[in-house]
């Protein structure tokens, strides 16, 4: 039994760069708006977790794109849960143009967690999702369990009252923009990116500072730490391909 | 003639802010979208703009919210142009929110610009615009002229890939994103926003330091300039009431 649903997005001005494409946070924010409404209409949303002093963690993300939707263009998610473990559950996601044309996919891994001790929840507590484990892949490989790298410092900041979310830590996606800041325009002028990931690895809070660290362990394969007094708090990697 | 259209929004996850507001960043994120929409529809929008070889250019924006909308809410931003004068035109919004409230209202200039030169384009070459000044005001009073101040330094930092737009520039909205971030979450637990303001003196690039200076005039009346190499960039007011 299949649970795709679709959500629409208009591509707005603020979610392009320099060169008319959209951003890789841009489309962070319409893979998480996705699942949370999916989690909403499938009854394990917002309300649920209220109710249940919980909320969705989201631990691993990979995302390809075939093409990068340009300004004002309509835009569908299709997403639908995969499998449930007994921590983790995974939910895919397919980006289609206005004309149906499937132009990029992506994978998640998610927890839930206890509001009071932050601390993850089994999934059997919350036995509605399991109807919706369909057993479907994704169209790309799952996201991957990134390695520690050494790499050189690239950037260093504080996060800031835009960054944090009504779970009063930084959003999920505030870490991608974090990231894809790391390079010049040049670089998006000679590359594209081919797939993006990220490993989220602890939360972060208003206030703290943040450095990121950046390895090409092989060419045109970008790794990422971002860490906070040493300690690390993600890792992203982002395999570009020479235009 | 009222020429006055509507645009429908929703708020998304990204779009509020800890205590679950509508951040001013995303309202103006709406405001701005809205103006593209509407200038397209009414003709003077992105196509035309890119016959001419023209952009327009945001030089000041005000606005007031009654109160601020919740994740999930349905928004819709009304906008008309009030005024087309010889360089600049006056573009006004009223924001509603799903049973048609009023909620908020905003009120912005704006000139062209020829994207050669960059210089200020006379508005007498862009016929079709005069058809649509029809005189009505904003709820709120106009946008003023902010006066230059000396104030401490509260942030510096540099402009980054995710900052620029398709016109190769920092976009408006991120100066709205770098000056609500000079504040703490304490003062917005403790203070919410009933006016803000912006004036926008010169354009910034990619690479380029800013430093944010603010001043407290007069009890909760914050004003703020954002200068690179002492020069400066832009100037914002933030006029908050103790909640």
């Amino acid at each position: 039994m299949t649970k795709k649903r679709s959500y629409p997005y208009k591509v707005f001005s603020q979610d392009v760069d320099f060169q008319g494409n959209t951003t890789l946070m841009a489309l962070g924010n319409m893979l998480l708006s996705t699942a949370g409404y999916n989690a909403d209409d499938n009854g394990f949303g917002m309300k649920k977790m209220h109710e249940m002093n919980a909320a969705w963690v989201l631990t691993k993300l990979a995302l390809e794109m075939k093409r990068f939707p340009k300004e004002y263009e309509d835009v569908h998610v299709e997403t639908w849960v995969e499998e449930v473990g007994r921590m983790t559950t995974t939910r895919n996601f397919t980006v289609k143009d206005a004309a149906g044309e499937i132009i990029g996919a992506a994978g998640s891994h998610w927890v839930m967690i206890d509001m009071k001790t932050r601390r993850i929840k089994e999934l059997d507590k919350l036995e509605s999702i399991h109807d919706y484990a369909d057993n479907v892949p994704s169209l790309i490989e799952k996201p991957i369990k990134l390695v520690s790298i050494s790499g050189e410092l690239v950037d260093a900041f504080k996060v800031k009252y835009n960054d944090i979310d009504v779970n009063v830590h930084a959003n999920s996606v505030r870490y991608i923009e974090w990231i894809t800041n790391c390079f010049p325009l040049e670089t998006y002028r000679e590359k594209t990116v081919r797939r993006f990931e990220i490993n989220y690895v602890s939360e972060t809070l208003f206030g703290e500072n943040l450095e990121i660290f950046r390895e090409e362990i092989a060419a045109n394969d970008f790794r990422f730490e971002i860490r906070r007094e040493g300690k690390i708090v993600c890792r992203a990697r982002m395999m570009m391909e020479n235009v």
